[in-house]
């Protein structure tokens, strides 16, 4: 089985993408996801362009990494300045990767107009940072920016570039789409005359998706011998997108049985939702393999056809990506995979239980309603152990207010909250001021319950999100609140949909009490 | 130029999609828009498996087409019923079409499987269904179902049902990859194989994306010879959907020199969001060639390539597909950013004026503190007046009060309001209870203006949106809110960011009313 090298820059191309804007801990929970998911390089940031990066990448060093390097982005030194001299460069030292990446001018249209240089020039650029980093012992990868325009316009002024990339030490030459026109005859006809022109060097392809072909275009190079495959693991990036991996790696996997990562296939899912889940972007449902779509039969001839034979209109099984078949027309779907999830609350359930069929129907009642527990594992966990009549609550709300306030009557406090709860025949009272009246709602709830069980006040929130569902009615739209909670051993995460966002979050925060308590 | 010949399957294949549900008005509409925008072929249902389908017909015979024709779609015959005799069959000649397409088996498993006949039973029903049709002088477009998965499982048998379709007599025989499932190699080499088996015969290609790859297999069958493209015009259909022809048509158009339309390329942004509107999907941003990213440029380096070059960074003119450029705001941009976008608002300024320095430096703060102005294009010009001493608010906030019970003091309203604002030398109270404090705060606001600017009553919100920027804090984490507004004749987008939801809330609602006063 030949390896691809799979190179993911959601965390740099992919934050050019039109509204997104990743915190700190966004990229540090992506870098996980993509560990875990068992890519070989992620792209982490361009330290020279932006100086908040460095923190990050200092920040970044100290996850431990089973699967992939972490690589620091920058361009090919300044025209005027010594190599050791330039700050962008000095910057990709700063960030202290194992792997380098490094872009340079292949197109002379660029290099003319753009950088405004010359093509001998432009060839000291490459040269001169290509084996500056070379010198400091680091794995170094060459994209070459705008390349298959490049050869299109002038050929020998491309293959000069990675000539001299090469012979300055790069351990891989990228071929890059920037622009994303080229097409799919083009991308198979140039890539192959390079590999043949670069025997025994990695070469990889970045493509992007403007003509709708990046997937396509990256297969197209692999078959012709290309071994390193650039994108971003949701296709985000500048425009209309980079070559999207989720796609790209089960094709070559389960088509062409090439190996692309160090992980099952079957959690390609599971890693697609979370990741679309830290960038905001929901999951469009007929995204290849992991849509709520993409296993989804309509037609009356092709559910016939599926139940008689699945492979009959299935190209692969839903399964190996961790999806799911639905039948649009009836309601078969549910039981199983709720199975699936029942596992660890309610092991001794099976598919023709009473008891799945209740809780199924309950999901689905919640579902309508907006609720989504794809993430919300905790808040699961809870509505099944109601739907069995094995939980009762540890607490009860008898009432709050909460009060927002402008002027704030309280320097930087804008609102505070108080409550009444009641624990078998006592109650408490309590209130507390705070950033907003969720804020406030929150820190009142703990100073109550404190006083009945101590353990809460070692609880605390880590990542609160707000999601609107339907937005027509503008500020009555429902919201969704996410909540992921800690008391320092172990984190779990819960839901709350209500009209009220103070309300939506009220039911995130008991739940989030109330796993703990359980 | 060559000639492509473009069949729209939106009202058959992209009937299929999840979430669609076309009225007979939905059809006629999307019917005349696919005429005006100039495809060959649309296939507009199969009156076999839908009678109401029959009536739509009637009707839709009565639209005056300038482009198109009409095709009704069906299965051939029934396995032990004469074709004459078969009714699936005689609905396609009440359609009273001058085109009918007739599916037929080609992948053994299908006939053996799903069909449960043999080879030559299945070459019968091909050879006597197309004969039929065409002894009534109709013009007949052969669909192969799953041809490639056929004949990659058993090359004879597939290749023999096109034989068979050829001998009968039909126009234009079309490999399709009904499951989606074919890698582009694969397209490429089979269709190159067909396209060599019957010269002089119109050879079609119809595409799925279960891949992410059915554009690109669509162009890869153009490149060795296919000259009639299936697809859907903004690529919906069963699972993952069909070939997205509003993607294939510039490629071919623009890249490759075909001609697929008889009318202009710059109607294509236009078509797709009529079409889309109809079909209430929305258009996704990365769209390829129409979405409101396809030309939008954020690294400051791209802003900087295009300012000077827009080929540099963009493959065609965006004008070509009546799209239009936009530059985005964000922590990287520079000055070059902000006076692109400056030239509605101050267009007298130039990249070295000092108002254009203290714009900039007031954009740096304000994304500092976690405001984002990429959508929010009012709260942007509003910034700049203010910068340029150009603006003076319309009204001032004296205080507010904001407040939430639990339990709800009033049925659904979960929430009050009150404020005082000031206008001149006049102040007004109101108050307003809502579904939460942001709702009656919206409420109230518009109240008390109304009294002193009557065209605010008109003014209401069609979209909010929230986004928790850094999570680590969780409930006291700062939130950024999105408000679109709309008067019934433009819409308006407006950004607050605060650690208080309300207050973030209060900053975008007074952005949108004062830019629609000023």
């Amino acid at each position: 089985m030949k390896k691809i090298n799979i190179l993911d820059s959601t965390l740099r191309d992919g934050a050019q993408s039109e509204g997104i804007s990743f915190s700190v801990s966004d990229k540090l929970h992506i870098i996980q996801a993509l560990d875990d998911f068992g890519v070989s390089y992620i792209e982490a940031g361009n330290p020279g362009s932006n100086p908040k990066d460095i923190e990050f990448f200092n920040r970044a060093a100290e996850i431990k990494l089973n699967n992939a390097k972490l690589c620091a982005f920058g361009s090919t030194r300044r025209k005027n300045l010594a190599v050791e001299e330039d700050d962008n460069v000095l910057s990709l030292l700063k960030a202290r990767t194992d792997v380098v990446v490094i872009f340079g001018k292949s197109w002379d249209l660029h290099i003319r107009e753009i950088l405004r240089t010359t093509e001998e020039n432009n060839l000291e650029l490459v040269y001169d940072t290509v084996n500056f980093f070379k010198k400091k012992d680091k794995e170094l990868i060459f994209d070459a920016e705008h390349f298959f325009d490049g050869f299109k316009a002038n050929r020998d002024c491309a293959v000069n570039v990675l000539k001299t990339a090469d012979a300055a030490g790069a351990d891989s030459l990228c071929l890059c789409d920037t622009n994303g026109g080229c097409t799919p005859d083009e991308i198979l006809r140039i890539t192959r005359e390079i590999v043949g022109l670069f025997p025994g060097r990695q070469i990889g392809i970045h493509c992007h998706n403007d003509m709708g072909c990046a997937v396509a275009n990256s297969m197209l190079a692999v078959d012709v011998g290309a071994s390193q495959v650039q994108g971003t693991f949701i296709g985000i990036g500048e425009r209309c997108g980079n070559a999207d991996l989720s796609v790209i790696v089960p094709n070559l996997q389960l088509k062409q049985g090439y190996e692309c990562i160090n992980s099952s296939l079957s959690k390609l899912s599971e890693a697609v939702y979370a990741i679309s889940e830290i960038c905001n972007m929901p999951v469009p449902l007929n995204k290849p393999y992991v849509g709520l779509s993409a296993f989804a039969h309509k037609g009356g001839m092709h559910i016939d056809g599926v139940s008689k034979c699945a492979r009959s209109f299935e190209h692969v099984e839903p399964e190996s990506v961790g999806n799911k078949r639905r039948f649009l027309m009836s309601e078969v779907s549910g039981r199983t995979t709720v199975l699936a999830k029942l596992g660890r609350v309610a092991p001794e359930l099976s598919k023709d239980s009473p008891e799945t069929a209740a809780i199924v129907q309950r999901l689905k009642e919640l579902e309508h309603e907006g609720y989504q527990f794809e993430s919300a594992d905790a808040s699961f966990e809870l509505m099944v152990l109601n739907v069995l009549g094995r939980f009762s609550p540890h607490f009860k709300l008898n009432m709050y207010k909460t009060s927002g306030e402008y002027p704030s009557p309280d320097g930087e406090m804008s609102a505070y909250a108080m409550l009444k709860i009641e624990v078998g025949d006592k109650t408490e009272t309590a209130a507390a001021m705070g950033n907003g009246p969720v804020n406030a709602l929150d820190l009142a709830l703990r100073k109550a319950l404190t006083v009945f069980y101590p353990e809460v006040s070692r609880v605390h929130l880590i990542d609160y999100k707000v999601r609107v569902l339907t937005a027509e009615k503008a500020t009555a739209a429902k919201v969704r609140v996410l909540m992921e909670s800690t008391n320092g051993e172990e984190t779990w995460t819960t839901v709350g949909v209500s009209t009220d966002i103070i309300e939506a979050s009220w039911l995130a925060l008991v739940d989030s009490i109330e796993y703990i308590l359980k």
